[in-house]
C-alpha cells in the first residue's frame, strides 16, 4: 500500500474516526457485560444503560422514539429484517411491493426472494437522474401494495428521492413505506416526525463509525415479525448478545457527523464535479441537485474506468467504478444500467466518495491527476483516438 | 459498578484481551478499505489479504480449508444460516429435523419456525446430565432427515456430546450434521477431518474476542443456500461490507485461547465445584466429566437462584442464573426442566463461568461468599428453615 494514498472511494468514509474508538473502548474492557443480564448484579445493569443510551441518542437523531429503533449488525440485515419482516406480519390481503430498480442488493435481491414466496414485485420507473416517476408510483400503488421500498439516496450516483411524495402515496394506499438510508443517514436531515416512513434501514461504517453495527428505525404501531430466531434480544425483534461497543460506537459516529460536516464536503464535491466536467466527453451521473452531499460519479466516454482505476492507484489515489458490493466483478452496474445508460457508460464511470479526511488538495490533485490519465487513455485507445 | 466486582458469570469470558484490540487497530485506521474492491486499487487488496489471513487461521484451527469458513454477524446468524440456508437446499425428500430440547435459542427458535414451514422436528432424548440418548437418535434420525443440530456444548450446564457418534449416526442415514460450538469452540479440540461434521456455529465474543462477529463451518460439498439477501461476499453466501476489524479480532482470539489455557480453566472450575459441593443440599448440573473446562453450574435447594445473585452482587461478585439470552426474565431454565428438573431447581441453578481474568483467589472468595449467603438465605427462607 502505497504510504500517501488519497482515498476519494467509499472507503474515504469507512475509516474510523479516532474518537469513536476512544468512546468504544470502555465498554470493550470495563463494561463489558452482557446487557440482558440486568436481574442480580450491577455490571449488567451499566451495560444496558449504555446500550439504551446509544439507542436513544441515535433514535433522537431522526425524531424517534427509543423505543422505535434496533441495532442489527448493519444494514444488509436490517433490509432483511424491513423487507421480510413485514411480509410475515402484513394481511394476506397485501401480496405487493414495490421497489425501484436502483435499491442496493439487499433490497433487489430481498424482494426477488419475496417474488418467490408468492408476492408480486412491481419495479417503479426512474429518470435519466435516478429520481423516481411520482406519477407511475402513484398508478402502481394500490391497497394490494404491502410496502414500498425506496431508497434514501443511491448507492452509486448519489440520487436523493423525494421520500415525503412516496410516503403520502404509501398512506393513502395503506401501504408501509421503508427506505434504504446507509448512505444519507447522519448525512441529510431525516425527521420521522415530518416524514411518512415507517421504517429506516442505517449503517455505522459510512460515516466514520465501526463496522458490524447498523440499525432499523421500525415506527410504533408498524406490523413486523422477527426474522432472524434465537434469543429475545432488541424489543424481540433482532437475537443475539448485543454488540455494546459497536452500539456506543455507532452513537458517537452519528454525533459527530454534524451538519458543517455536510456543507463542507459538499463542496469538496462541488469542486470536483466542476473540474472533472471541464474534461471533454465527460458528463455527472444522478442528479445535479438532489444527490449526497459527499458522492460525485462521473461517465468518461472512451475510457474504462477499471483502467482509469489502475493508473490512478498508481498515482496514489483510490476511487471506485460499479457498486460498492460488486467491484470484484466486472458486470455492469445495475444502476448505470437503470437510468438508461450502456455498458460502455456503465463501464466509464467512476464513483468518488467524501470523507472526514479529504480535503481540497486531494480535489485538486485527483482532478488533475484524471485529467492527465484520461487524455492519455483516449489517445492509445481505438476507441479514443482523436477524442480527447 | 464495584471497582472490584469479580466476573464468574458469562461475562467473565466475553472481556476483550488487550492484544485483540491491538490486533484489531491498523484495521480501523489504515487499512479500513472495502474487501471487495480488490480491482483497481492496493488497499482494496491488503484488506482482502488481511481477510483470508483471517479465516485461513480460524478455519485451521478445526482442520479446515479456508474456503470452507465463513464469517457471519455472530453465532445466532451462523445457526440461522445453518438450519435454513441447509432447509432451502435440500431435495424435497428431507423434511425432517431433529434437535436436542437443551439447545440454544437460535438452533430451538430456528427449528420451530421451519416446522411452521412444513418440516417435521423431532427432539431427542437427553439423559439427566444432559447428554444425547444415542439409542433414541438411531431410532428417529432415517433417510427422510434432513439435517440434525446438535450443540457441542451446552451453555448454561457445560455438557458436552458425542459429537462423533451423532456424527455417525447422520452419515449413516445421509442426513447433514450441524453442532453450535458456539460455547466451545478453541476451549475444546474439534477437527474436522476426524469429526463427520458438516456445518459448525463458532463466535468470538465468548473467547475475549469482539461481539459482532461469528463464523460457520460449511464443509465442502454442503448444500446450502444464501439466507440473508444482498451482495456477494463470504463465497456468495453472507452478504454485507465485510467486518475486517473483526475477523482479524476473531482470529487473534483464537490464537490466544491455548490448550493451556484449558487446562488453568479446568483446574479453577474443579475447584469451585469441590468447595461448593461442601455446602450441604446442592448438587452439580450437568455431567461430572463431559463438561466445558471453563463452566460450573449448581443447584442449591432451598435457595432463590435470583436471591443469591443479588447478595453476591453487593459483595462484588457477579454470576448468572437462567441462560445467557433469558436472564431478564424470570422464567425458569429449559435447559434445567429439560434434564428433568423442576421449577425449583431451576431457579435455585447458579452458573459460573470462568475466563482469562479469573484467578484461583476468585473461587476461594465466592465460594467462601456463596457459603455464608446460602446459611443466611435458608436461614430467613420459609422453604430453608432448619436445612442448613
Amino acid at each position: 500500500m502505497l504510504e500517501d494514498t488519497i482515498y476519494l472511494d467509499n472507503a474515504a468514509a469507512t475509516r474510523l474516526d479516532e474518537r469513536v474508538l476512544e468512546a468504544m473502548t470502555p465498554y470493550f474492557f470495563e463494561l463489558y457485560a452482557v446487557a440482558t443480564s440486568q436481574f442480580g448484579y450491577s455490571l449488567g445493569i451499566d451495560a444496558r444503560d449504555a446500550l439504551e443510551d446509544a439507542r436513544a441518542q441515535i433514535a433522537s437523531r431522526i425524531g424517534a422514539e427509543p423505543d422505535e429503533f434496533i441495532f442489527t449488525s448493519g444494514s444488509t440485515e436490517s433490509s432483511n429484517l424491513a423487507l421480510k419482516g413485514v411480509a410475515s406480519a402484513v394481511s394476506e390481503a397485501r401480496r405487493h411491493l414495490v421497489i425501484s430498480p436502483l435499491e442496493d442488493f439487499p433490497v433487489l435481491h430481498g424482494a426477488r426472494t419475496l417474488g418467490k414466496q408468492g408476492f408480486d414485485v412491481t419495479l417503479v420507473q426512474v429518470d435519466e437522474t435516478g429520481r423516481v416517476d411520482l406519477e407511475h408510483l402513484r398508478d402502481i400503488v394500490s391497497p394490494q401494495t404491502a410496502l414500498v421500498s425506496i431508497q434514501m439516496a443511491n448507492q452509486e450516483i448519489g440520487t436523493t428521492q423525494d421520500l415525503t411524495a412516496v410516503g403520502e402515496i404509501c398512506r393513502e394506499n395503506g401501504a408501509l413505506f421503508h427506505t434504504d438510508a446507509t448512505h444519507s443517514f447522519a448525512r441529510l436531515p431525516l425527521d420521522v416526525r415530518d416524514l411518512p416512513v415507517d421504517l429506516i434501514t442505517v449503517a455505522a461504517h459510512t460515516i466514520h463509525g465501526p463496522k458490524g453495527i447498523g440499525g432499523l428505525f421500525i415506527r410504533d404501531g408498524t406490523p413486523i415479525r422477527k426474522w432472524m430466531d434465537g434469543g429475545f434480544q432488541e424489543f424481540n425483534l433482532r437475537p443475539g448478545v448485543e454488540n455494546i461497543p459497536g452500539a456506543v460506537g455507532f452513537a458517537k459516529a452519528v454525533d459527530l457527523a454534524t451538519s458543517e460536516e455536510r456543507v463542507r464536503l459538499q463542496a469538496l464535491r462541488d469542486r470536483l464535479i466542476d473540474a472533472l466536467l471541464q474534461i471533454p466527453h465527460t458528463r455527472l451521473n444522478g442528479h445535479p441537485v438532489h444527490r449526497l452531499p459527499h458522492n460525485a460519479n462521473i461517465s468518461f466516454r472512451f475510457v474504462e474506468g477499471e483502467s482509469l482505476l489502475l493508473h490512478l492507484d498508481m498515482r496514489g489515489f483510490a476511487v471506485s467504478t460499479g457498486s460498492a458490493c460488486f467491484s470484484r466483478s466486472l458486470e455492469a452496474s445495475h444502476v448505470i444500467l437503470g437510468i438508461g445508460g450502456n455498458h460502455e457508460r456503465a463501464h466509464g464511470s467512476v464513483r468518488f466518495t467524501f470523507g472526514r479526511y479529504n480535503e481540497e488538495g486531494d480535489v485538486d490533485a485527483v482532478a488533475e491527476a484524471i485529467a492527465d490519465i484520461v487524455k492519455e487513455l483516449r489517445r492509445i485507445s481505438p476507441l479514443g483516438k482523436d477524442r480527447s
